[in-house]
């Protein structure tokens, strides 16, 4: 019976195993849309509940999932404690310790149910090029986080002494610096911090020129890591062939 | 007869054939040009009543362009349906079916009637190397699709709860904390909406500095999946030679 | 004495041409940083009056020049014909047709005489090697300014119809619309124009998510044309030593 | 006795060594994080004081530290000329001169104190491949600096003339029009200056869709090199095992 089960629950290869698979992948999509939604303002009541009842049932349906996963598990105690079994309780937690809103956040948990869907596909090849992508240049990626921090640290620092005495609303303190610093490095720019006097302007022009390499080179490397490791799994496919 | 027509309907050798298509080309790219220009507001009549005249003839060339290809075609069903018949319809049709405002967004159809373009120059050349580069990294970059959507999806619920009790009026929703991130991750950074609280912005530092590299990382797969296209492609002229 | 004048002139062996050489470039240099200076609104009279009068002086330093020019090339009206020959001409010209403002912007001719500074260095190494990495990617660059013209086309187009009704102050029409998909796509992002119905803001994530692809790729292809010529150039070294 | 406190000073092998640099380190982060604390306004006078005296304690075990370097170095004057010797002494002095504002800014020279952290792990190895990587495209890097300052230069000559009339208070002189040279290039797009005129907007969209692939070619460039360099590394390093 429970040997039944399981190959319901974590086999792949029987239909019924594969229709348990896409009902709750299927679910769990759901719910990560419904969530966001129950945040829109204004919704009519009709909408409003029906989200709620979805949530309900879903939770209900997770937590028989995860009964179950428990129940046909040969360590249970192993997979309450593993990752997954704890992404899974965190999942519905948050609905039966209170059906208010304080706890919707935790509900973004769910998205790390997510991950169950890559065990599905063959994505996992990718997947693993990727990480050994990432593997291969980490040296270099922390050097340069390392580098990166403390290059926004002494944008920060020296914007503060440029701008200060003109806006000492907008530059308060070097933390609040911080924050011109990141969106101006990160050339996303939203125009509520920028510099006016000329020092800082000239300040500014010269981070931009050295700092545009130095945040920029790390994903210049993901990227030629990732083609490496893609050309690599190519040359081994051709030769297997 | 008909033999005759298709040659210049369909050839490239002859010299009628080469006059026939860089006619419809042309017109093409004029009624591509003449489009936006009736947007403009304030148009003096004469120029108004110009490129509707424009349009009417144009229109009346594309109609016996149309039927011409379907008289010379082998398969006249076969031509109507494929994707090029379906194209050059749908490119005439607004024109009959109103004059009005409401069909003229359909008219950028024409746009895809360029593509003919690609067929007269070498640039076929080009393109087949670059959907070759695409689908060598095929897996690559759905992943990469994958995990940006569920990294925007992220980044709008958390920047929600960070900032919608000071600014409830911007971040109404997580729907509409959506645009928040898309205009952030992608660095654009309008300045209509950004955080202004301090939790908010140590938010929209960490999204960013690990989202750029997410973002930025197809276009870089792209490129030098490219590039390794235009090595091989090099070095095969190189040897032919 | 010709030939003496010409060694001095167009030679780079002896000190009096290496003299010569220097005198104009770093009066070249000097000019292109005074004429910006003078665009500086209230400025003193003295400096007002210095920039005058070096700007009379370098265009007679640079008249002779030119005359000197003249008279030692062995092709004269080759030589005033030819690339350099019109460019100091033009460097000079507008000097003595108007001392007004209306024609200052020539002025920023002189900036193509800093070609000759090209010249002198080994800089020329790299810049033979650019040129020879544009050339291998010539077809992809005009593959994807023709792709991104087209989508510029398509973006500006698409925005005009979703926006149009809520800002018919900002999206105009299609071509005022062209100046949002600019200024969206490189992600500059200025604040000027930005969608504010849900369509526009739809349309725009989806435009950029696509956009940037193609706008940066360009940027890409060339960076790894240039790395590829520069590892080829290093080899050539190491086996040339 | 001096033996044993160099062995402390500059040693790594025995405990007490370990312990010394530790205690450094941990020093110099915690004064280079409690430095930018110290410029937020309205702090509780508690938090201010214990600022201060954490800035006095650490400033005396520096001073410590530094006069400990000075006896333990074999050759004292050459210590106290090295770049280190002169960074440590540069880190304590503003404390001495004065305990005002004006010097804190450079209490930032502390910073170049982080750079011993750099000794203590294996990450000099990513940094010497580093080096390699910028000094082989040392040429290329110039040669795209030179020609960046020059595109700013002509940006900024070209927009003043389009948008002077139109915006004379923010468009003042072709040196107020660097910031927006440099804003735009970089693609950070504050949003306080922009181009208004139609004329200033065509040049806008020419010289980005230019300028683009000028200012980020470089940072291509930098990853391709370190990629490469990564690559050999990891060759080398199959071939040792």
């Amino acid at each position: 019976m429970i040997d039944h089960l399981r190959q319901i629950v974590e086999g792949r290869e029987t239909p019924a195993a594969w229709a348990f698979d896409v009902t709750v992948q299927v679910l769990i999509v759901l719910s990560l849309i419904s969530f966001p939604l129950e945040t829109l303002p204004n919704l009519p009541d009709w909408a409003y509940w029906g989200l709620r009842t979805f949530e309900a049932v879903s939770v209900t349906i997770f937590t028989i999932e995860y009964l179950l996963r428990i129940l046909v598990a040969e360590d249970r105690i192993g997979f309450i404690f593993s990752f997954y079994g704890l992404v899974d309780l965190l999942a519905i937690l948050p609905f039966y310790i209170s059906a208010g809103a304080d706890f919707r956040a935790i509900r973004a948990v769910r998205l790390f149910r997510l991950l169950r869907l890559l065990k599905l596909a063959r994505y996992t090849d990718a997947v693993s090029h990727f990480a050994r992508a990432l593997r291969s240049i980490r040296e270099e990626l922390i050097l340069f986080s390392i580098v990166s921090v403390l290059f926004i640290y002494l944008a920060s620092s020296g914007i503060y002494y440029f701008e200060q005495s003109a806006q000492p609303g907008v530059f308060k303190s070097i933390p609040h610096s911080i924050w011109w610093a990141v969106a101006t490095l990160t050339t996303v720019g939203y125009g509520d911090v920028y510099p006016v006097t000329v020092g800082g302007k000239v300040f500014t022009a010269i981070v931009l020129l050295i700092g545009l390499g130095i945040v920029a080179v790390p994903t210049g490397l993901l990227a030629n890591a990732l083609s490496e490791a893609t050309k690599k799994r190519e040359e081994n496919e051709s030769t297997r062939d």
